[in-house]
């Protein structure tokens, strides 16, 4: 019995015992910093070096914090460190990164871990960033470099207050598989933790600070947002010249073309020098490329090759173990990262290279990088998978900053902390339907993502495909492989054509969109749930069990909305999937019209809509504005200026704030942009009027003529065409 | 250039300082203890009290080392310790626990962590046991209750000896995916770890001495290797009598019966408690069953509701999360066992129930205890999950053991360490293929597999199904769902007879295999690259990537034999899967003949076996023993004597060790036990013969008469029927 007490007062010793207190401060207006023991000096900010937007934060406004300190709590146990933040009933969750599956996730258990994504929502995708916001109104950013286990509200305590209820599985049947949690749980494996709370009130307030805490969004130079075409991986210097021509010459725009790993002498892993034989005049096709207002845009992926120049001068920088054989520097060491970074200075950048697509910084586990690698910097393995997408991201993206020039590539892993970089993710998966899920949850985490075309099954697929990519942040075409062209499907060539065109022609929407997001911190492309009126929750079967007799485990899926998602200030985009005649779009409240007629379509409620291959359904909002400018192959270069048409939608008066700057370089971090206010109002007349402020003095200002269409005054006819 | 050198300098540091020593011991014959670092108390063996049978380990004989110990290294690093072990080329792995998917393992990560198997090969399952053994002759275990990071030989170190070369995917055809690896490394989270090499000179000599180290296989009480029949949840007290006598009536053998949730008052989590509606008189019950030759299995999982009587008593010693509201004991704590488990004992194992069936104590995530729990004894969720199936397996046997009465029972999870619990691992998953290929990995890792039977879509599908479990530990039907009986398929209701009546005819055969289990450490269900003669390595496709396409990194799965095992000292089962017509059959070097009509059918080659609807294929090896008794209902009781058959295969004279003992008590354990020598020889007169030696006096002797049967001699027709 003496033994029994003892093991007693032990126990409660051992359940007391590391309660640890969280100090808090106050970082900037609306965020806070929590630390919980001894946070790792290398986290995700270290690592991405990102810079808070102080004045663009105290704008959004002073918010108390947004719940009750004391819900907050955590401690040391096990060497690591445990989180736990409240959840109500009812709050929903949304974020963790590039998910494809699932926008909503409460319930859910994560293993953030950077990772190729192998068709599961589990944590292991290309951005898992440790940030989600809620439905009450707040953000919570982990700002930790580990792989962290995320228990989103799933593991139910003895201690709760609001605890589960013990229910009878044999004849109860409101017996659940998945009893009520009242906790976002966090295991970070480290001795502390460093954490922030972003307020709203909103949701997309609680997202703007984060992102503009991260630096904001990127803006991309204007080319960035035109058409891109990744050549066959195999193509010689005088195929891409030649197939810039046949862009040219049937009329699709093009904007950057990307090479594939074949303009290296070796890949995989690489020389990072051209190959003599398929390019022997890089310099000379970067500028007859450029003659034709077309940059350019190199794959690589970062691991040396022993036959790479610089090998041997890197020696004291790799890692222990190599990818395909080539070595992995340790980019987190200055040193390292000097002398890495030389050549792709002199060597591209330099003779005039747009920017690169940096692959396999992700995973999968199979290639990368074990978990038992050792770096020199002495970070773990751990630390270096979680940051490599961050780490190539800034150092390549420097080199272009340092000569002024913007730049807009693509990268497949990025994390925490990267949301200011140029760099659009992209990876291997291809599922259509999934990859529209992970453009609508990108807009939670400060990610960009593309939905890329590659090849499809059928001409309408290629058409439902392409038409995506048109609604996303890059609009790419990715024939490394397939040589696939926007018009190698004849049957849709000219529907392919004409959504290229209008690309082009809503390039001052887009162009405002990303400035948003720098300046504001507004996601371009984001989920309908931060869209307000948008009230619908996910829909579960009552009994969340599917089948006794197969697996008597599995779980029904819960129904949510994952294909449509907002575009911009005012777009609804609903795109139609291969084989889908109809599709239902759930509008938000407030009346919406028909992006291509002006038609009113519906308020608050579920419409079904029929499909048109020529067409990707998308709905404006009441007083919508979209400045457009004519169709053209390339964008406006620096200087160049073009006239507007600027597009008003629906009953009510409204304003858009219309960005400009130069296009290409960086002068824009120094005030050389202007906003312009474009008013839609109606006149004594009762007649539709617009108007554009002009722009400020020595400030950016590229419009010429302005034309204004009221497109819910129109006869529903198709005036985009 | 200063600053260089320093950094260089703590580079070299950083590098070299962490190596650390390996500790060698030599624990018992064959069998050597490294450490590394403070390896942490509580490990697989100490959780599950394992302890070695030094005298069957001194009879396998005093190999050496079985490679250079130079070649074994480690060190702790990021607060873990690293751990590697070196593979040459051609070497090839198995092992790991029960996979479902996959036989090699060289090449394959996994992180070992107790779960219920989602569908992929990648370490989460129920019994991840950290153990393989390679085409090298020798055994590695991880002792340690940890989840454990193992990269079987895929990542490549530019330190290696053997470094994998640098090619161009460009170009060359002969560029690879996978890289050349040239060791097995871990990574375990703990400051330090102990592990065990297992020399061979075989692979299976290694498993003999892991199994043995173990302390050797369970021998199931002679009714265990019966048939059982698991009843609808909702039975009550009269409907399990009645399918009793169904099985009776109908002539179907039944040895014991398993109910299922419903015999408790409330279940998921439990109350303990029989319900007084469905089981007034569970004591009647169980004397009406015994009177049967009938035993009762209850299906439990560990979770308390706050509705059993002992909820109250056992406060102090609950983890801090709950699984389905119910409270999680923790196990580990010897007070807590003894209160816990003193229910058990006295209202079920005192009274007559034979065993349990223990349900969830392998995952899922979301529904386990979340990783972040904490558990009075101080021990991480971590570590509880990775042993709590070993945990309760020790001690719910040990309540039998107490009453010298063996059990024989069903659990979702177990690891290294419980070689020797009575226990048959199942789980929800209910592919028929990747059910066979865990049968066939059990073997490798100390583990008892059923691929019980719960229902079909066809009758092909029960027949083909019931064909198997009646060739593995436990032969099953689990109608806890689907209230399928033997019989539910009227087409083959005989065939599915006549194999449950094969089960019972070979009853001395399976007897003496456990036998050989628990004495010797063979396992009597096994893979064929345990068999000697067998050569057969996985067949992959020269370029590993299959669609650059849909998926450009998807690797091809390397094709392998999963599909067929041994069972005892001389079968080769070969099963058939509903819609085969036929299949191939693998046949290792020596002659092998049919089972059931002694034909030769082949040597060293694969041969195709047209399938027949009532026979399972299977194969015997030259000079196959196979002792069977005629078949009956149920299992020879205590003391019960019966006729013996003895069926020799082949050519080849030979010998066979027939084991017997009281069939239901651990009196073995002192001694109380025969092994018989069968020979089979030709006599002067080129006749067949056959021979058995007598039980020595006071130990048992079952037998009243034998008869001969010699198969390859027969006129090719089936005298098993």
């Amino acid at each position: 019995m003496k033994y029994f007490y003892s093991w007693f007062l032990f126990l409660s010793l051992v359940f007391a015992s590391t309660a640890q207190e969280i100090h808090w401060e106050n970082t900037a207006p609306g965020v806070w910093k929590g630390t919980l023991g001894e946070a790792e000096k290398y986290n995700l900010l270290t690592a991405s070096g990102a810079i808070p937007n102080f004045t663009a934060l105290t704008k959004l406004g002073k918010p108390p914090f947004p719940m009750s300190k004391d819900k907050i709590s955590g401690r040391l146990q096990d060497g690591k460190t445990y989180l736990q933040l409240p959840l109500i009933k009812g709050e929903e969750i949304y974020g963790f990164g590039l998910n494809f599956k699932t926008i909503h996730q409460r319930g859910r258990i994560l293993r953030l871990h950077v990772d190729h994504y192998g068709g599961q929502d589990n944590g292991r995708t290309h951005a898992p960033v440790p940030f989600y916001v809620t439905s009450e109104g707040y953000g919570v950013f982990i700002n930790s470099s580990r792989y962290l286990d995320i228990y989103a509200g799933s593991g139910s305590r003895l201690d709760s207050d609001n605890p589960a209820e013990a229910l009878d599985r044999n004849t109860d049947p409101l017996w659940t598989a998945t009893p009520y949690s009242d906790a976002v749980e966090i295991l970070i494996p480290a001795k502390g933790v460093e954490f922030y709370i972003f307020a709203g009130p909103s949701m997309l307030e609680a997202i703007q600070r984060f992102n503009l805490f991260n630096g904001g969004g990127p803006i991309p130079p204007r080319w960035g947002l035109g058409f891109t075409q990744r050549v066959h991986r195999l193509y010689d210097q005088k195929q891409v010249l030649a197939e810039a021509e046949e862009f040219e010459s049937k009329g699709y725009p093009l904007d950057f073309i990307g090479l594939e790993p074949g303009w290296q002498s070796k890949s995989y892993p690489n020389t990072f020098a051209w190959d003599p034989t398929r390019f022997p005049h890089p310099e000379k096709l970067i500028q007859q490329l450029k003659d034709k207002n077309i940059s350019l845009n190199l794959w690589i992926n970062p691991y040396v090759s022993p036959e790479a120049d610089f090998y041997n001068t890197l020696k004291p920088y790799y890692g222990s173990h190599t990818v395909w054989a080539g070595a992995v520097p340790d980019l987190s060491i200055p040193e390292a990262q000097a002398l890495y970074w030389k050549t792709f200075n002199k060597e591209h950048v330099l003779p005039g290279v747009s920017g690169y697509k940096i692959d396999e910084v992700d995973g999968y586990d199979r290639w990368l990088w074990p978990d038992v690698a050792r770096f020199p910097s002495g970070l773990a393995a751990e630390q270096m998978r979680q940051t490599y997408g961050l780490l190539v991201q800034k150092q390549s993206s420097q080199l272009f900053r340092d000569q002024n020039r913007r730049t807009y590539g693509l990268v497949r892993a990025s994390n925490g902390g990267g949301v200011s970089f140029p760099y659009v993710i992209y990876n291997d998966y291809y599922d259509h339907r999934d990859f529209i899920t992970a453009l609508i949850n990108s807009g939670f985490s400060g990610l960009l993502w593309t939905p890329e075309a590659r090849a499809s099954k059928s001409a309408e697929e290629w058409l439902r495909r392409f038409q995506t990519v048109v609604f996303s942040p890059m609009a790419m075409i990715n024939a490394w492989a397939s040589n696939t062209k926007p018009w190698s499907y004849p049957e849709v060539a000219e529907e392919v054509k004409e959504m290229a065109l209008l690309r082009m022609k809503m390039m001052p929407y887009w162009y405002s969109a990303f400035a948003d997001y720098h300046f504001e911190g507004i996601p371009p492309f984001r989920a309908m749930q931060l869209e307000s009126g948008f009230t619908l929750k996910p829909q579960g079967p009552k009994n969340e069990l599917t089948d006794l007799e197969e697996n008597p485990y599995e779980e029904a899926i819960k129904k949510e909305i994952t294909d449509q998602y907002m575009a911009g200030p005012s777009l609804l985009v609903a795109p139609l999937f291969a084989g889908e005649k109809s599709r239902s779009v759930v509008l938000p409240k407030g009346n919406w019209y028909d992006f291509y007629t002006g038609i009113y379509v519906g308020n608050g409620e579920i419409i079904t809509v029929e499909g048109r291959l020529d067409q990707i359904p998308v709905f404006v909002k009441d007083g919508g504005i979209i400045p457009m400018m004519k169709s053209r192959l390339h964008a406006p270069g620096k200087g160049e200026r073009y006239d507007l048409e600027i597009f008003h939608y629906g009953e009510a008066p409204s304003h858009f704030s219309l960005y400009d700057d130069d296009g290409i370089s960086y002068d824009y971090e120094k005030g050389h942009y202007s906003w312009r206010e474009i008013k839609v109002f109606k006149g004594s007349d009762e007649q539709w009027k617009g108007s554009i402020s002009p722009a400020k003095a020595q400030k950016p200002n590229n419009i010429e003529n302005i034309r204004w269409v009221f497109m819910t005054e129109g006869n529903g006819k198709n005036p985009l065409k």
